[in-house]
This record gives C-alpha cells, structure tokens and sequence, in this order.
C-alpha cells in the first residue's frame, strides 16, 4: 500500500483518513465531487506534495478509471449517507451507493488494481434479531434504501474477490463521530441549541439505541487490518468487520451528554414511537469480537467520542452553514 | 391478482407462467425484450384475447413505466441467467439483474402498483455452510456476479416492501427443468450427446451436487403462496421461500438419467477439479420446509423432471437452433 486512492476524500471519513495516510508518509490521491464534501479539510494536505485531489464521480467510470491509474489500493467511501431521506429519491441510493460501488470495481478491473477496503454499515442486518450482531448472522432483510445499496456494494465486492481475485476488506460500522463530523443526530441537536437552548425535538421517543466509534478509532481499526492483509488468507479474498466499541447509548444518553457538554437544560419533544422515520432501526449495536480478535480496540467510549464531536463542531462553526 | 405483468414472458419460466395464468383466465400482460425469449412460446397464449405481448426492455424506464399501467401483480423473471460467463462482462449481470430489478420498483412505484413476485436463486447463499441450506442461513459471501446482482435485487425489493409497503415474494430457485428448458447443462449435455452420441465433456469431476425443480412445481409452489397472501402479514411485508426439491444428484447422476432416456453410453471425458468453473457452487440444496409449511409439496423428482425435459427437447429441437 504505497500510492492510495481514495473516493470520498473529502468527507468526514475521507479526510481524516487522507491526513492519517499522508503523516505516514504515503502518496494519497482524493476523488470526490464535492457533493457534501468539504475542501476546507484539506487545508493541511494541500501543503502536502504527496498529496493530489481530483475532482470527479464515480458515476462517470472513464473519468474513474483515469483518475486511478497508478494506485495500488482503493478506499472506497464516496457514497450517499442520507439515510433518513431516502424514501424521498429512491434512485439517488442506488446510483451513488450501487452503481458508483460497481464502477470503482470496474475501474480497479481495468487498471489492474486488486486492492480495496469499502465502507458499509451496520444498517445492512435490518432490525437484526442477534444483539450485539455478528458478522454472520442470519440473512437479514433490508430496511432502508441506503442499507440495500450498502448490501449491493458488498456482493459485487464478494464477486470480484472470487472471480478476479481481488483482496477486498468489508467494514460495517456503526454510526463515526469525532473531528469533521458533518452528518447525523449530534449535528441535528447541536444546531437546535444553537438556536433555541431551551428546547430539543428528538425523533421518535427517545429510546432507540445507537452504536458509535470514534473516527481515530476507526482509521485505526482499518488500518490495522488491512496492514495485516487477512483477506490474502480468507477462502473467497474477502474479509469483513463489524466495527464499533462495546458499548451502545440511547438516543436520550446521548441527549444528556450533549446537553452537559453545552451546559443547557432543553425541554425536550418527542415526536413518538420507537423508530425515528420510517428504515429508523430501534436498536444498532454490532458484535466486535472478530476485529477485537485482530488486536484491536477502540480507545474512546461513546461519551468521549461525542465530547470530541462537540469540540469540533463549537470550533468549526462554518460547517453549520455548507449543504 | 386480475391483471398480471410479467417480466421476462418470453422466457422458460415466463412463458409456462403466462399459459398458467391465462388457463386461470387472467389477463396477462407479457413483457420481453427478446434477447433469449422465444415467440414460439407464446403459441397458445396469442390466440387468448386476455393476452397482451409488449416488446421492450426493462433498461427503458419510461417504457417499462406506461406497459405496466393499469395492472395489479408484477412477477420480475426478466433477467441475464447466465451465471458461467459473467466474469467476460460483468456489466451485464449488473444492468440486467440488479438495475433492471431496480427500474421494476421504480416503474411500479410510479403506478402505485405494490405486490411482486421476484425469482432470485439459491446462489445466493454462496458456497453455504449449512446444507440443506433454509433462507436465514448465516450471511453469505456471494461467489458469482449473477448471485450477487440477485442479492442486490432481493434488497432492493425489501426496501419497497418497507419503505413502501410493497407486498413481496422472493423465491430462491434451485436450478429449473421441463418444458421450455432453453439453458443449462440439460441442455448441453443433450446437444454434445446429437452430434457426438460417443462421449461427452463434463465440467469439473462429475461429483458437484445440484438440485432441481420441474417447472410445474415450480410455479404452483409461486402461486400458493401468493394466494394465501403470506407476505402480508411478514414484519417487513416480504416474504422469502426456497423452492427446490427434498432431493439432490451429483452430476454424474443426471449424466446416468440423460444417457438412460436417450440410450447412449458416451465416453466421459471430465475437465476436472471439483467446479465447472470459476464461481461454480459444488454442493447447492435448499432446504424447502419453509415453503413445503405452506402445504406445497413437489409433485416430480428430479429424475422425473429431467425426462421431461428430454422429451420436450427431442420434440423442440428447433430450440437448439436458437441464440
């Protein structure tokens, strides 16, 4: 792993990622379309002559495939993460989940790059009914379109790994937080108290239980694994991981973390039920056994995680004005 | 279910459905692009006025949208089955199989059309660990691009059942055989045993294990369970069922049953290794309980369904001509 391509570099995930692999000492190539990403989070890689950006989609597979020539391994993590909204533009999933998954494979194909780790989720074991969930549980049903596209990814991942030997490492995290956090509830709940701290509106009732791991942790948790190359060795080239700490909060926990954070005391307003919208699944919390076993360990709990969150958000106060 | 769509009529499966239901006295509307169906199949089904053939291809959203109009069941058999040679075009598998599924949902989407029947395979569980496979076997790593697209179109069709309320039936085949057979290595071994009754060429050693289903049982378990409706009550409004038989054969086998009807003893010539070919699943059996707990039950045996299949054969050999 020398020269790295990463989709999605201008992402939450990205980023950190592209700023981990560059103090390395690795030669990094970013693609992203700016869609959500953010330039800003390259100001310290752009000093970085190892460093090159590209502006690109992954929808536009000869642009793909120019743009990664060179590379020997693939990152792939451009997607749409709006979860929530996906019943309003079902096709906006399966094109930037789906068919830009099948296209970053194309493009490996054709420049004979066999390398890739891919960024799934958690959400793929629908409303799991093994809790903490392990990596082979039972076939699950999808609940959102997002899930869905996710699964789609992991095949074709699957299926080239098999055909074309490819090495491929399948992660499925929880829900990442910590340093340009950019998407999710603590963002949701951080703006509500900007602009009214006395009151907080809280999809569904509060209850629904969530995973999260904190972004070092989980660069780290790929990292190590990938530098341990488990994949050469597993019987279809394919590895995958649940990643996320041992631990889960309710929404509510996090309600008081984020509340004690920014020292005010909302009212709060339930919109009801246990489910936040309609694919909202009640209940994450991912078996971690198998990435534990591999030597590594989350290093921040959840509350420490979101402390971080908050950190960064009150000292990047420009974030809450992009989209 | 009065007015019915069909993906994919005119092929062996769409076509045997399509004369069911119209015996039944619905009003069927084919839909087919011709790639690998036959308007030969619909020899009985044109002289039915409750029949309607449109030709076009589920690639066509718009077009797909306004054939499907006014109906109230969509069955999606439309699909690229051929699962050995996905690895010379992979785009195909995606295209055909898990972005036409996806236009499928769209179209019926558009129409506020909400119930489908899907036919997915038992490929899907990869190279199981759990034989006779049952439908929440552990989640499976897929091994070929045709599964894989499969999966993709399975998850998809969960997300509308959820998101949606689409009312879904997913239905795991094991490989099909009887009237119509146009593919498969029936077919083949048939065909190398007319031009050269003294030997025959067999893919990997002869001792991969393989189950079928006769095409009459096959759409009577489909149309079983749809009438009772069991997806409606499901958590997720979709339902999966297995169809397959309580039996498997080696290879060599169904070699044994081929020679027998057709009263030739060939020299075997085997290409070796344990797989026909890259992604070749050596042990596929599904376990039917699910499905057999409904109160279908499979009326032929394997055996059984094969000489069916060579009788139609001997008697449509204008078949072998075709693609």
């Amino acid at each position: 792993m020398e020269k790295i391509f990463i989709t999605g570099a201008a992402g939450f995930i990205g980023s950190n990622l592209v700023d981990r692999l560059l103090y390395d000492g690795k030669m990094v190539v970013g693609f992203d379309n700016f869609s959500t990403g953010q330039d800003e989070f390259f100001e310290s890689a752009h000093k970085n002559p190892k460093f090159k950006l590209i502006k690109g989609d992954c929808l536009d597979l000869p642009e793909l495939t120019k743009a990664m020539a060179g590379c020997d391994f693939i990152f792939h993590f451009a997607a749409n993460a709006d979860v929530r909204f996906g019943l309003d533009h079902p096709g906006k999933d399966f094109q930037q989940n789906a068919l830009a998954s099948f296209n970053v494979l194309e493009a490996m194909r054709i420049n004979g790059i066999k390398r890739i780790a891919f960024s799934s989720t958690g959400s793929v074991y629908g409303e799991a009914q093994i809790i903490p969930t392990p990596e082979n549980a039972p076939f699950p049903i999808q609940t959102s379109l997002y899930a869905a596209s996710k699964l789609a990814a992991e095949g074709f991942i699957h299926a080239y790994c098999e055909g074309y030997k490819f090495e491929g490492y399948i992660f499925r995290f929880v829900s990442i937080l910590g340093e340009r956090y950019t998407h999710g509830h603590v963002l949701d709940f951080y703006k509500q108290l900007l602009e009214h701290p006395e009151k907080l509106r809280i999809l569904g009732d509060g209850t629904q239980r969530k995973s999260y791991l904190y972004i070092g942790d989980c660069i780290e948790a790929m990292l190590h694994v990938i530098t341990l190359g488990t994949a050469k060795t597993a019987k279809h080239n394919v590895e995958f991981y649940n990643l996320g700490t041992e631990e889960f909060v309710q929404v509510n926990d996090s309600v008081r973390f984020i509340s004690a954070a920014l020292n005010v005391k909302p009212q709060l307003e339930y919109t009801g039920g246990n489910k936040g919208w309609v694919g909202d699944n009640p209940f994450i919390f991912l078996e971690t056994k198998k990435v534990r076993a591999t030597g590594w360990k989350a290093k921040l709990t959840i509350e420490q995680g979101i402390a971080r969150t908050l950190k960064w958000l009150q000292e990047n106060q420009w974030v809450l004005q992009r989209r």
